[in-house]
């Protein structure tokens, strides 16, 4: 894979860009917020000693106002609670390490991190530091025992890879991109299998990049029961992805092959599949699990079930998507569908909103090291 | 100042790039591998415990094949001493950090990473792990104690920033752009004071990050004696760019007013110079410092006094010069007069070395840490 494929969101801060387009992560962010504190609390209790640093790491921060306010945040957290225990003179330092994959717009982060020292580095906070770190999550990123804390939002629900069955029988998944309604039980199996052994790897890595006690809090779409195909959950919303490209082969817009070999390296697992998999992995104990559930239009904040707009929510859904699958659908479909095909989706989306509401589940997960590693 | 303002070097790889026009940075680091070889075998022996971590810091890494290299050599010298000695069992772990400023084409060296892998990733290296950092070194950039080894290779001769006075009385240093024949006694103390502090500030923020017996390898452009303009140095080089800047004012091309409020934030030390600040400071003790000397034109490797071919080499050091400066003459006098300020300074240099080899006199500095701070 080269270093610039793989997943990865739009470039840049144009209209369709990631960076503007980030508003349904930053709800999921939101949420997290008050449990992303306590860890936060906890981990500086147990330093022991003065002038210790606190190394904190996103796995996924993409490139965005997001990234940044994750590190507000933190720092925030930090202030408050040595404000409020009078422990500020205990000189603690912070050092984060935002990481993604090498394809990411680092030179954007990095850019708007000298605007952002205007805001968080008020005379309280603790002095702080902030590096980049390219690289997949699912490989070694750090040196054994050197993180506190690490913190992943809207990024695990991506794959390592498109399940390799499906990457070589090209036709097993025919007409869907990921789960449809038409998707064989095997190939449901594989991306399953697919999540199983990434996951897994994901805990390894990251319980061996921990110090003892060090936490973990992770935010990713996910599933509200073990059915695939729910009304609302992410699924289904990439069912209309699907079939706004068939539309398009319909068209003759887009060859059918290069549908029937497209497949999302995805997966959105349901809580029991998740703590099944923690509890077996035995290297993290849950401090908590909860699931809740956010818009599929990032600009509706209402909690009700009634869809005001529906033609407007279905521009706004379409936008928000494709600034997520835009670049995954370049690389394999080409740049010449991209706009058709995210105004057929937008009108896909709109008639299906018309039914009923549609709300993304998300799964948020706090762990904590079980023990120190002995190896 | 903006973030992608200040000193950077032309990003990407196109034909007038830093990435491809590094070669002469390149020659000073291979100059300095023994020295660099040395470093890391006694910070190496130094680790007390098993499953340590060396962390290593590039300060002004910029964006080009030399970035990697020196990865690539540090790893090399830890393999290399971890064969010899028989100790590849101990599991040491080096973590890279690669400084610069924000403006820094990082995104082009972390998709580099990926390449230099195949290279670096070898079986009997240990595990190593890249990191990006944005920001001045002369602020901040570490939490306490936490790196052993700082190099920084042709990047100390640039000042934080050029001397407030020459920026408020911009007549002081007229029809220059540094330290040039006309310059005035008083703008050369200023440069000198303003290397003083940036220079005493930079080892006091090394110091506090260093841990006890941390070693720095500092290499960048200096002066033979306490002599500003003797032939070859690089006074006498920018004192070319300034002529051909003048030719440009002669033509209409540039107002005189503009050349003359500009002024590089730059001063190469001599050895004296740079013994004293450090003896002075007291932070540090000097292992090793020497002068050696690399050829303007970046790609004559003859050790002789005699230039082959002034034209060529003219355009050689043109096209290498450019690299460097093109991002500060850009911001300052637009970008209509690049080419043509380029082609004047290859034939200006072109007719100097007629008269003479030139050669940059190079000052390495190898320093341990003195004692742990207590504060």
């Amino acid at each position: 894979m080269d270093a610039t494929s793989g997943v990865r969101m739009a470039t840049g801060n144009g209209e369709n860009s990631y960076a503007v387009n980030s508003r349904l992560q930053e709800k999921a962010i939101l949420e997290t917020w008050p449990v992303l504190r306590k860890a936060v609390e906890e981990v500086y209790t147990s330093l022991s000693t003065r002038w210790s640093t606190i190394v904190v790491a996103d796995l996924g921060c993409s490139s965005g106002p997001n990234t940044l306010r994750f590190v507000t945040e933190v720092i925030g957290a930090i202030r408050a609670y040595t404000q409020k225990s009078e422990e500020h003179a205990r000189g603690v330092e912070v050092q984060f390490f935002l990481n993604d994959l090498p394809g990411n717009d680092f030179n954007l982060v990095f850019r708007s991190l000298e605007h952002f020292e205007g805001i968080a580095g008020r005379k309280e906070a603790p002095p702080h530091y902030v590096a980049g770190l390219p690289g997949s999550y699912y490989g070694k990123l750090f040196p054994r025992q050197s993180v506190h804390l690490f913190h992943s939002s809207y990024s695990l629900m991506w794959r390592s890879k498109v399940p390799p069955e499906l990457s070589t029988c090209t036709h097993l998944n025919e007409g869907n991109i990921y789960i449809g309604n038409t998707t064989p039980p095997t190939v449901i199996k594989l991306f399953q299998e697919q999540f199983r052994k990434d996951f897994e790897l994901f805990l390894i890595l990251r319980s061996r990049e921990l110090v003892s006690g060090g936490r973990m809090l992770l935010t990713f779409l996910g599933r509200k029961s073990e059915e695939m195909l729910m009304h609302g959950e992410v699924s289904s919303m990439l069912e209309l992805v699907a079939k706004s490209l068939q539309h398009l082969v319909q068209k003759g817009r887009v060859e059918k092959k290069k549908l029937d070999s497209f497949n999302l390296p995805y997966y959105a697992p349901s809580m029991k599949e998740v703590n099944t998999l923690i509890k077996k992995n035995g290297l993290f104990n849950v401090e908590q699990i909860k699931l809740f559930e956010s818009n599929w239009d990032p600009q509706d904040d209402l909690d009700g079930d009634v869809v005001l707009d529906s033609a407007s929510s279905g521009k706004n859904v379409a936008q928000c998507i494709r600034a997520v699958l835009e670049p995954l659908i370049v690389d394999h479909f080409g740049q010449d569908i991209i706009d058709e095909l995210f105004m057929v989706f937008a009108a896909t989306i709109a008639k299906h909103l018309e039914k009923a509401k549609a709300k993304y589940p998300i799964i948020m997960v706090s762990l904590k090291k079980a023990m120190p590693l002995n190896y």
